[in-house]
């Protein structure tokens, strides 16, 4: 990846809207113009000596510096090897006040910033700190100049998300065969996880999807883990919804199967949801459309076929080095669609109690349309 | 748990401290004042319309405001129910601007508060929102009114952390068995985490850790895993550490083993650690030391065989709905341990390519000094 253009770009838009300095987390966004893997995220919070002040920095010239916390900091260090675009990973050590590394880090990078760009999720105290040590600065969102470059996708940026289609392909079709009666979601939830991590994957890149819908249960939802012990029965239906982190980019893949031989109207609504994602996917042709009007089109199929309640999200989201990334396919984006742009498309129909049929593929904008990043066939698999 | 009382102590602390309203991630401390779970969090950022206003109010007097995205929200709304001191749980829908609804929220709990504390990890997008609307107020840190709060267990918590520590010696227990000569670090990790998860826990607490240490291999650090395709051999060193989350409270456990008879030096620097951990334990009576002190202790022993270089990481740290939380066993807290505070005590010592040894217990503190709450066996595993 070129990420010494990325981080060129950055600068350009920094000077562009007057920005002295941009403060990340160590996040998507350092991944993006640096590199720098993101560790997986603790169940719950995890605490350091001075990881509060533990952010990278990126002023108006030269690379990022990244200071992190002595415990667990040697995996930026060793991250950054290589990578001459990184200029310090600045260790804060116990013996030192984080406060004061932090100002003194700021200032070797950017002097007394009058306007400073911050990370959406930087921490509060971090942003506090900084605010109370730069009094006469301003403060905005490094989002607004970042998501605008994260959005288009380069040629090795498309290429890692194919690998990354393409692991969630194999997993699928792995895990597909082991679909048997007796099973629980549980189950095969893990199943799917040891697979993608024996297979290479960072991490997934979402909490695992495993739904087994039948036999008149009402819908199960607010665990904190999706897939339950419910073990699979004749006559259930079966909504995939699983993704993983490969080399940094993002995959998110679903897909349906059925035990037994289906009703009628299953297979009516798979044909259905299968209209929906193509008529969505051959609209989303760059500079021909607005992502809003992609989710209307996907809705607009489902609707008039009478299942509208059962379709309850949105068709889709942007994504890259992270799983859910502006533009959004839902109501209210009216970002209009440009070329090597990457989106989800899953549309779903979901009956509680009764069944749930939903398909999802990664999809390319390209001037003639979408173009799916996943290889797996999209027809629905039938079980025993 | 006594949610009420917990919410009633914050909002006597507020009225002490001048704090007129609270605001929190949808975290650790939410939880603990509500008993609303967290969910596991993504591999990447997880992004959905509204996520950024998504926080809880507190404010002097009343239950406790939430909002958060319709997408997944009623997650939420579902850990609600049977929840009096809840007041609300307000979906953000997409036809909303997100800021509003914060603003009219925060404006029902508190009206004009003019001081206010966020969680430390509260959003900067979020905080920047807050600042830009109540010009006139302060803002501090809710962690300077919860942190002394959570520190001191009562006795629904540590029965709570039993039952955590609990799982993680029978998970230890069964998966001790299962090292064999040939499998790899990962697979021994994916098995800790497949039993935790058919178990009952929520996810694990961290990152689960297996290393292989021997034969001459440098240490490897920097993998976004921590444990990889090595593959366990004769005269190896095993470390585990390992936890997961029950019920909202955590376990971390570290015990070793070693493949075929282990040398002199090893049972030696076993024992050494052993002895470090129990002189450490001894010393942790309420109201008699200092967090800096236990470590000291523990350091001193390993220090004066000559081990101190392999002893790289302070010795431990609080434990409870946060898997690291204060104090912390390092060579800063000048916090007196008091009766009911919770730590893990955890000595260890590596030489790179050689070996590895670790101990860890999840440790009560009593006027009589350190209970464990864990209940699995010291002694070396010896495989094969």
């Amino acid at each position: 990846m070129d990420f010494r253009r990325r981080i060129d770009a950055l600068q350009a838009r920094m000077e562009q809207a007057g920005v002295d300095l941009v403060c990340l987390t160590r996040g998507a966004n350092l991944f993006y113009l640096t590199g720098i893997r993101r560790p997986l995220e603790h169940g719950t919070d995890h605490n350091a000596y001075g990881d509060w002040a533990s952010i990278a920095l990126v002023g108006r010239r030269d690379g990022v510096v990244v200071l992190a916390p002595r415990m667990g900091g040697s995996f930026y260090s060793e991250e950054a090897q290589g990578k001459p675009w990184v200029r310090e990973v600045r260790l804060i050590l116990e013996s030192e006040d984080p406060a004061a590394v932090l100002r003194s880090a700021v200032q070797a990078v950017a002097g007394s910033p009058r306007r400073v760009a911050l990370d959406e999720r930087l921490w509060a105290r971090t942003a506090l700190e900084l605010r109370q040590f730069l009094p006469e600065a301003t403060f905005s969102l490094a989002s607004d100049l970042m998501a605008p470059l994260r959005m288009i996708k380069d040629e090795e940026e498309i290429a890692a998300m194919r690998r990354a289609a393409a692991l969630a392909d194999q997993v699928f079709e792995a895990v597909a065969r082991q679909l048997v009666p007796g099973v629980t979601e549980l189950e095969v939830a893990l199943e799917i996880e040891r697979q993608f991590a024996l297979l290479g994957a960072e991490y997934t890149s979402f909490e695992t999807g495993v739904f087994f819908i039948g036999g008149g249960e009402p819908g199960r939802e607010g665990t904190t883990r999706s897939s339950t012990g419910r073990r699979l029965r004749h006559g259930d239906s079966v909504m995939f919804d699983f993704g993983c982190v490969l080399d940094g980019y993002c995959s998110d893949f679903g897909r349906c199967a059925f035990v037994g031989e289906p009703p009628e109207e299953y297979r009516r609504v798979h044909a259905l949801v299968l209209q929906a994602q193509a008529e969505a996917m051959s609209a989303m042709r760059a500079g021909q459309v607005t992502a809003a009007e992609v989710n209307a089109i996907a809705r607009r199929v489902i609707e008039e076929a009478g299942y509208g309640e059962g379709f309850t999200h949105r068709l889709g989201h942007g994504i890259g080095v992270t799983v859910h990334e502006p533009p959004y396919l839902d109501v209210v984006d009216q970002t209009v669609l440009q070329a090597n742009m990457t989106f989800t498309v899953e549309p779903s129909v979901v009956v509680p109690g009764r069944f749930g049929n939903r398909v999802e593929d990664v999809v390319l904008v390209t001037e003639r349309g979408g173009q799916s990043l996943n290889r797996a066939p999209h027809n629905l698999v039938i079980v025993g």
